[in-house]
């Protein structure tokens, strides 16, 4: 993929993450600067996965929480307390947020990849790697003061 | 979406299952009548995941082994002993086959969608649930005499 294509998808993603927990759940995300190359995963307990196509590049994202910080951010988005959140409030909660990061990263860069529907894990310390030739991408964001991560990977169909 | 669609997608999610299991693995996959209807998600320890989406429907897969299970069957495809696998090819072995059961049922259909990279979950008995406004369709299969999950969903964008 040429380099200005890769900037724009890493910038526009940080934006998106950035937009979408503010607009939903009322969160400041910080920790835009912090990238890591990562090729082993990341490990969290609740994470939403969503592809992301078209006909000459393919891609996945993964936003992967702790519990309680997933928790809090659903909590955000509903209005409600993060105590009083169901099982299937929580993973409702995690496929939207991680299908508006996706969609709100596809209207800035022009709508040129077809979504899939997000699938939500739940469990204790799960590692969660994406498909990559090269190397993954993984932002380490804070929200609310606590770390969680977002991994991307596009790749460019030969 | 209409029945006949619907019929085409677990006739041929089924199909492509038994053909990449034998083909990549030489495993005869069986229970292919078990179809559950279930909302709540299925557990298994290592899943791989993948988009498929076009500009009329969004769908994703998810395939779940037991850890034991998951092991022979990369092992089977590697034509290694379960025993030597490494983590590594552990996740590129179920991306791989992942990537290959969706390829195949896309080639099935016509290729009408685009296909999103793989991602792997790995960590004991979490918890993998697709969205879904209607129900998800879980196949519970046997490969080697034990049980697999193959998840899938598929729906229709107004």
């Amino acid at each position: 993929m040429d380099k200005k294509m890769e900037h724009s998808l890493l910038k526009n993603t940080i934006e998106s993450t950035k937009s979408v927990f503010n607009m939903m759940a009322g969160i400041d995300v910080k920790g835009e600067d912090i990238i890591i190359f990562n090729k082993d995963g990341v490990k969290g307990d609740v994470t939403g996965i969503i592809g992301l196509s078209n006909d000459h590049i393919k891609g996945s994202m993964a936003i992967t929480f702790p519990e309680e910080l997933g928790k809090e951010v659903v909590a955000n988005m509903l209005a409600i307390a993060p105590e009083d959140i169901s099982e299937e409030e929580l993973k409702d909660g995690l496929g939207e947020i991680t299908n508006m990061v996706a969609g709100d990263l596809n209207n800035r860069i022009g709508n040129i990849f077809k979504l899939s529907l997000p699938s939500v894990i739940t469990g204790k310390d799960h590692l969660v790697s994406l498909t990559h030739n090269d190397t993954p991408i993984v932002f380490k964001f804070f929200a609310l003061d606590k770390p969680f991560h977002l991994l991307a990977t596009f790749e460019e169909q030969k």
